[in-house]
Parts: structure tokens; C-alpha cells; sequence
């Protein structure tokens, strides 16, 4: 008995019902158009992940109950095909009015069959996710509540067994899906990319199709929403757990899969996972495409410097938005080198992209002189550096106010952990696209991008990052011949103990234990915790480590606390 | 059978491990020399709260163990003494790695009895709050994993039951410490302020007494933590419900109580609640001096402009932190009316505090020069406005990078709601004083102030906010005669919906069912909407309504839901 499902690989926006919807049914008339019995879309694929307060909104939930059934009535003439989605639900379980309904909410992280028109069974997700950038207790109860052990739906003549992404990471819900008949299981997810994710996603869920043997399918979404990145790659494994199908990585798809229960075969189109830099490049590049696109900016804004970070940052938003899209501003004062003009400019040219300079030096002397009678006396230091940041900063956003596009910011991870930035400076913009990847990382990419065959603008093949942005001692350029190492430890040394202490949770002994100096660890981690209030006002960005500073770093400001 | 018990209401540190545990110590040995026999500290009051992802470290765990040791150490000779100290704690149950142990934490919010140098018991919070501020599912067990129903310990002859804050707001750990033979219910809370909080505990306190026919001891924690203020008035009810001792409101207090189990009386000292514009000002103050003090800044710098705002902050400031050690700048641009440099070099004269005034002309002029020639030929608009902004958060900045100040910003509630404020100009500063009173009540509280009899710096007493700061219409004054009200609704018509949409989830139907025009309703919901990506870069500051924009408004900045 062979059946055909569709696992649509979607891109859907938080709150978009009404667009999300169009491509769930857009998906289900190709499903239904290619002899699919079965459409199987992502968690949340109705109202976007994850949209945190908007559950809280009694109107956000009824529109999303709207919403299924609109689809359901859009599909009604899909004879034969069952979808499944997944959507915020309401459910009949009583709540506490004490705390405004939060403490226990009545609502659930669900997935409905529809067919014929109608609703026909909802399944509730059972475990819930509260941990790294995950709040899922904030907002639902766990499927256990609702009294349905399992929710089994037959298609084809075969029946299908649902389990929502985190579900899948347990052996119970499974073995209940097995119980109540499954034959095959359906996993629908929302799972923030990281680096090593997505093979550790195929790992998990071929123990859990051997567990339980049954062929799993396993739907996941696509795009970027604020800080996390879906990356698609939604796969089906036959009941020994071995991969048959994987869609694509970062982009969407309708991948078709055929089943056959009884002879325990698989088929599908197997994409390729590419390697690690490359899945890192196109989180980054699809991170900035959709937080460009989702919120509506005309284009990007970038302040070149001549170094690295800023270089890397440009090549990955002019691959989200095409050169026409993004502008770049060379600043330069007093302290920049001839060579980062020039090498900026020489990148600006390989890229196509609207280049211009404006040196700061006349505001930097306004000020200078504003502040010349408090300062008299004492010595420069970093005062004067933020100021010619924040100039910076200013004018930047002065052109994103007048003409619409978004700075993107262009600090990396090293210098998010130890401040090495300046609030309302380089700090200064919408999104800050590399905040997550680490400063050894940032060359890594850099070397990676420039192996690539890239078509420049005057139409030669080739690197698009000048060698010498890459092969010269990194600077801030905000003093006489200054260089990030007088300020900070190599960043191979850095980079290894924020990695530890910061994404790993060791101690200062353990990171000295593990070879590293004491001075080292010490100047580090205290870097780390005195910077927490720069980083809460960063602007968003994107996610590729199993930790970020973002939703899955939540330190207090005010902390005496000394490992 | 009389008993006597100390609550020590006490102002701790997150993190501060050793200078906590001296807190209590000492607590322990005033009590000890009253005759109590037994001491009650807040809920955490080993680590504060809320020691967030510190949590994770097992190098934090561990030294919170180890300072729960020294502290039955250092109290071992206080004899006849029980001592019930707030902690995390590390049980026994076994986690799962998958998630780096944070899927299923073995932690537990813990409360143990120490005496004689021993830790006898160890109590388990079973009610985890997950919703508003709060994220304990994140970090904790339920205690209904560790094993032990209930918690009841012995001294001067009577059985006392432990609780732990949001489990004495459900019936059922009540009733197990009851069932176990406790003859007084004791709750440990650490319950963030807002106004009118202090009057629902009592009340929902009172219902729970009643409920088990106890008397109940409420010990609370007292001082400033990042956004939350917890206010004190730790209290005592006896059999019936009926308030018998309260301590005071924000301030630390050692409040001894006698409990004669079996007249049934319960006898103390009973401080009063405070009007409510009282309670507020008492918050804002104390969150002040503790985010300044905590964090080790010498003093504050706020950016005086002759409108309301900073008038109150510079008030607040001056309360928290006394005259000497605030400093006020006017930073007036071509727009500044005369009376706003008048009325605020008045008020700085009132308050005694350092003032300066710096144009911010010559960087104006610096900056309209550098953008002439992109910016020809198109009208003036937010730029031009944003950049005198930002040259004054620069100018500020500066002081306070050179010097070591913090600059407390001065945006209202209002303005953080509808974007009616300059991202890296007057947002740019350490503290956000008033990011949680909306404008209504910027008035209500400068006119209550202005009531109270306050000593000026000439010796005078009477008010400190000059008249005209109160009356004259708000104006951001960037550019010609321009009026808050040329952009927003009346601040009571904005204030009103703010309340019903923000703070309680109301549709637009119901606020426009609800007597409000749908254009202002429109109007002020898509300006909240629009602006959630300044607010996720603005400054942390005090909460001191139910719902601020802080940890309960968690938005995501990419969402096209629109009720």
C-alpha cells in the first residue's frame, strides 16, 4: 500500500496570517495537483515562530482560528487530501483570572487535520520547550492536559501519527502515536538553526524511527524571524531510520515523498546538507534577506572601515539583497590608515555598491572644542574614541531616517562579549548581522567567501574581499596606530574561552584546567559580565550557536557574582 | 504556647553571595538577642532575585550551596535559633543531557532550616510562576518531583510550614504544610512591585490563612534589581485573616513578631501602607539608588530640558542619590524656548545641583554641513530632529564616559509606547528611570511632589518643580513651535488606550466598544506596533505596573499581525 505526502518547507512571517494561509493552500493545490494524500506543513506554519506575546492577545487567537478555517474551506475541494497544520489553539481547559490568565494558560501548541472543509482532529504538542531561546511554558499547556493521548488520521489507507518538534526529542508521544495505530509518524517543527543543528536534528529522529519502527517525516520551516534562522532541510527516514529524502537547506520547497508501508520503503529527492560554512553563510545571508524584506526597508545601509568585520558584513548583505540594494559609507577620521579607504573602496567596487565618504573630523572638532574646558587637563582615552563612534552612528542613521534603509551593524561575537564597541557607535542600527559569529569565525567565513566564484561588477570572476582585509592586524582605528590585541588577548584565546564560558556554562577553574591562563580567563570572563548592559541594547541578530547573546543569554545588569 | 519570630526584610544583591549571607547572619543575631527563635528570610535571599541564566553555572550552584554552609556555621551558637534561608538548590533528580540539563533541571527554589550549624530540612517551591516577569519553569523542578510534600520544623514547641511565594497563592501547599501538623504557615517571597500589588497579597494572603485556618508570616524581599522593585511590608496575619504587623515600605526592617498558637493571637508592630502616588515615588527612588549603587556609579548625569520629564527624573534622581552626586546638562539647540533654560536652571537651583548648559549648535551646524549636499532639496523632517537628539546623548555620553557617571534618560511610558523619542539621542543612557509611568501620571507625580514639604538648597521649604514645567503644553522643541500634541492624541486619550491595549490585551473592538474613536485607537496600537524595535534597544528601567515594556512585553520586532 503506497501513499504519497507532501512535506511543504515553507517561509511564513509572525502574524501574517492571511499571507501565511495563501501558502498553505498554495502548497495543498500542488500537493493535491501531484496525486498527494497527505500535506504536511511546519509547527506554527498558520502564525509564524515563535510569536510570543501575541498569544497572550484574545484577538491574535480567534484571527488564527479564522485563518484554519479559511484554509480548510480554501482545500475543501482537494478530494482526497488531508492537511496538516499547525496553529495556536484554544482549548476548553478552565483558567485562573488571578494572573490574567498566564498561569494556566488554556491554550496549546496544536496541529489540525483538515478535510472536506472541515477541522476533523487537533492534536496538542505534550512537551514543551522552556529552555535556550524557547518560552513554549510561558504560553501553552502541554497536550497531556487536553486528554488526547494521540491523534492517529488515515490517508491512502494508511494512518499517520502526529508529533509537534519537540515531542519527537522524547519516546513517549511517539510510542502513544504507535499505539493508537500509527503506521507512519509526522513530525512537524520549528527548530532554530545552529551550526551542527540540523545533523543533530537527523541523528535524534533516526533513534526515534528505530525506537518506535515507523518511517518518520519529519516538516520544518524556513527564513528568518528577528534573531533565529529555520533552515529548512525537512527530511523522511523509512522505519529503520535511514535517510530516503531531505528537502533542500534555506530555501522553500514542496518535497514530494512516497511511501510504502508494507514493502517499508521511502522515496524521495535527497538534497545535500553543504558544509558548515556554507550552511553558516546562508543562515546569515537569509537572516538579513528576511529581516530586511518581513519589515519592509527599501535596503541596507553599511559603514565600511576597512576592516574585516565590516567587509564581511557587506558581502552577505549584498548577497541577501542584490548591490542595487545595499549603500556603503566609508568614514574616516583622523586615525584611519590610507590603506582602509582604500581597500574599502576597492571592495565597493568588486561588489557594484553605492560607495561614499564623509569624513568626521569636523563634527569630531565640534565636539572636541564643546568639551575642551570640562576635559582640560586629563588625558584621551576612551571618551574620544566613542565620540568619533557615535558620529558615526549619527550619521549613518541620519541617511537610514531620511531615505528608509536599515543600518546594519557589523560587530562580531568577540566583541559583543568583551564591549570591544561602542553603545550609539558601531553599535548603532537595526540589525546587527554577525553579532553571533566570533571573531576566528569572521576569518574563517572571510577566507570561505573568497574560495567561492563570485561574478564581481565589472564582470571578472573572482574574491570579492581584498586579501589585505583580510591579512591585516584588526583595528579600531580610533587612536594612533592602535590594534585590537593591545586591548584583548589573541582572538584564537578569546574566542576558546568565551566558546567555554560563555556557550558551555564552565567555570573559570575548568577553562584554566583546560589549558588556558589564569590572567587570560580571568580578563575575559570579566569582560563578559561588565558589558552586559552594551548588549542589552544591541539591536537584534542573527542566531548560529547553540548559544547567543540574545534569547538564550539572559543575565541580570546588576550581578556580584564572581565564579 | 507564645513563640517569637523575626522577618528579616532585607535589600540583597544578585550574586553577591558573601555580602547576602553577612546580611542574614546579622539578621540572625539581632533576632537571636530579641528573644525570637526563629528567623525568616525572603525568598532567595541568598543569591536575589532574579539571578536569571546565573543559574546555569554550575560554578554559581555550587557557591550558593557552599554560602548556605557558612551561614548555619556563623550561627551555630545562636541557640534555640531556627533559621529559614531562600536558595537555589541543587536536588537529586537525575536530568537529561540532550539539552545541556536544561530541559529537565534538577534545581530546584528552595528554603532551608538551619540550626546548630546543620541545614535540617530543605523546603522545594512546588509552584513555579512562568508568565508576567517570570521564568522559573526555565531554571526549576516543581518540588513535587523532589519527594517531600510538605515542610514543617519545630521551635519554641510550635510546628511552622513553609511555603514559597506563588505557592501560597494556590490552595493546595497550604494545605499539605497544614496536613504535615504546621501550626503557622511561613511564605518566603521575592513579589516585584507594582502599584497596588502590596494591597492584592494581603488580601490573597488573608483568603489563604483563612483557608487553613493559620496564621500566616509574609517575609519579603527589599530594594532594586535591573527593571524590578521589591517593595517590602513584609506582614503577619493571624488564624482569621486579620492583619496584625507590617513592616515598612521600601526600606530594610527586622520585624519581630509573637504568635500564641494556642490564644490564637498574633502581636507586631504595624507600619502603613502608603498612598499610592507615595509607593510609586518610594520605587522610583529605590530603583534608582539601587541600579546606581549596585552597580558602582559614582554619581548621574540627566539632560535637563525644561519639560516634565526631566524635571521629575532630576527629582527622583536627588531623593536617591542627594544633590552632590547628580549633575544636571541643558543642551539647548535653536528651537529651545527661553523658559525652558529659565525654568530648568531654576529647578537645578532649587535641588542644589551642579548644572551646565552646552549648546549643541556648532555640532548641529557640523553635521546639517556634512549631509548638505545628499540631503539638497528635501524637505526637513525626523532627521534633522534626531540628530540634535543624538548629539545630546553624545555630549552626555561623554561626561559620562570620561567621568564615570551614568546618564538616567527620561522617556515616559507614553513615548516608549509610540516611538515619540530619539533611539541613541534622549534614549541613550544607562537607566530609564521613567520608562514605566505613563504621562498622566508624569503630572499626577509632579504635583504630588510638589505637595510634599521638601527643604530646597537655599533652606526654604516648598516646591522643587517650577510651576511652569507642570503647565505649559509638552514639547519636544526640534524644531519651530512644535507641541506633543501635533503628533499624539491627548496624552489622557493616548494614556487610556495604552492602559487597555499594552498593559491588558484588549482588541481594538473592545477599546473602541469601550468609547474611544477608532482613529486614535488605530493610531496608538500601530505606533506601539511600529516602535518595538526602539524599545528592544532602550534601556532597562523601573516597572511599576502590572504590564511595562521590559521582561512581560515580549513582542517580536518582525510581526505583520494587526487585530
Amino acid at each position: 500500500m503506497s501513499v504519497k505526502v507532501a512535506l511543504a518547507q515553507i517561509n511564513v512571517t509572525v502574524g501574517d496570517l492571511s499571507g501565511n494561509a495563501r501558502k498553505i493552500i498554495e502548497a495543498g493545490r500542488q500537493a493535491h495537483a501531484a496525486g498527494a494524500q497527505v500535506l504536511l506543513t511546519p509547527e506554527f506554519g498558520l502564525c509564524g515562530y515563535p510569536p510570543e506575546d501575541l498569544l497572550l492577545r484574545p484577538a491574535f487567537m480567534e484571527a488564527c482560528e479564522q485563518a484554519l478555517q479559511e484554509i480548510a474551506a480554501a482545500l475543501a475541494d482537494c478530494t482526497g487530501l488531508r492537511v496538516v497544520v499547525g496553529h495556536p489553539h484554544h482549548g476548553a481547559v478552565g483558567h485562573d483570572l488571578r494572573t490574567r490568565s498566564l498561569s494556566v494558560p488554556s491554550r496549546f501548541n496544536a496541529a489540525s487535520v483538515l478535510a472536506g472543509g472541515q477541522v476533523l482532529q487537533t492534536y496538542c504538542k505534550r512537551e514543551l520547550p522552556n529552555y535556550q531561546v524557547f518560552d513554549e511554558r510561558r504560553y501553552f499547556r502541554s497536550g497531556r492536559d487536553a486528554g488526547l493521548d494521540a491523534v492517529v488520521f488515515e490517508a491512502g489507507g494508511v494512518r499517520f501519527g502526529l508529533c509537534i518538534c519537540e515531542d519527537a526529542w522524547f519516546a513517549e508521544p511517539a510510542c502513544a502515536a504507535k499505539a493508537a495505530g500509527a503506521q507512519v509518524l509526522c513530525v512537524l517543527n520549528a527548530s532554530p538553526f545552529h551550526l551542527g543543528k540540523a545533523e543533530e536534528r537527523e541523528i535524534s529522529m533516526a533513534e526515534r524511527a528505530r525506537d518506535v519502527g515507523l518511517p518518520l517525516l519529519y516538516t520544518h520551516l524556513v527564513g528568518g524571524q528577528d534573531e533565529v534562522v529555520f533552515d529548512g532541510a525537512s527530511f523522511a527516514l523509512d522505519a529503520r531510520g535511514v535517510l530516503q529524502a531531505r528537502a533542500p537547506m534555506f530555501e522553500e520547497a514542496l518535497s514530494l515523498v512516497e511511501i510504502d508501508v508494507g514493502a517499508g520503503t521511502v522515496h524521495g529527492a535527497l538534497a545535500p546538507l553543504p558544509e558548515l560554512e556554507a550552511q553558516c553563510w546562508s543562515a546569515l545571508v537569509l537572516g538579513v534577506r528576511d529581516y530586511v524584506g518581513k519589515n519592509g526597508f527599501p535596503g541596507a545601509l553599511i559603514g565600511l572601515s576597512g576592516g574585516i568585520d565590516s567587509a564581511l558584513v557587506l558581502a552577505i548583505a549584498v548577497d541577501a539583497l542584490g548591490a542595487d540594494k545595499v549603500r556603503a559609507v566609508m568614514m574616516p577620521s583622523p586615525y584611519t590608515a590610507d590603506i582602509s579607504w582604500i581597500d574599502a573602496r576597492d571592495m565597493a567596487e568588486r561588489l557594484g555598491v553605492r560607495y561614499d565618504e564623509k569624513s568626521i573630523l569636523p563634527m569630531f572638532e565640534a565636539f572636541n572644542q564643546s568639551l575642551a574646558e570640562e576635559f582640560a587637563g586629563l588625558p584621551l582615552d576612551a571618551t574620544e574614541e566613542n565620540i568619533q563612534a557615535r558620529i558615526r552612528g549619527t550619521l549613518l542613521m541620519a541617511l537610514s531616517n531620511k531615505f528608509g534603509s536599515i543600518v546594519l551593524t557589523t560587530g562580531n561575537k568577540s566583541e559583543m562579549a568583551t564591549g570591544y564597541c561602542t553603545l550609539y557607535g558601531d553599535m548603532a542600527g537595526g540589525f546587527a548581522v554577525i553579532k553571533d559569529v566570533a571573531k576566528t569565525l569572521v576569518f574563517q567565513l572571510a577566507r570561505w567567501k573568497n574560495r567561492q566564484p563570485t561574478r564581481r561588477a565589472d564582470g571578472s570572476v573572482g574574491p570579492v574581499i581584498p586579501e589585505r582585509i583580510i591579512t591585516r592586524p584588526p583595528s579600531a582605528e580610533l587612536r594612533p596606530d592602535q590594534k585590537d590585541q593591545d586591548s584583548l588577548p589573541p582572538y584564537e584565546v578569546l574566542d576558546a574561552i568565551l566558546a567555554r564560558y560563555m556557550e558551555d556554562d564552565q567555570s573559570i577553574a575548568d577553562i584554566i584546567a583546560a589549558g588556558y591562563s589564569q590572567a587570560d580567563v580571568e580578563r575575559v570572563t570579566r569582560l563578559i559580565k561588565i558589558n552586559e548592559y552594551k548588549r542589552r541594547q544591541a539591536p537584534v541578530g542573527i542566531r548560529i550557536t547553540h548559544r547567543a547573546f540574545g534569547r538564550d543569554w539572559r543575565y541580570p545588569i546588576t550581578s556580584k557574582f564572581r565564579a
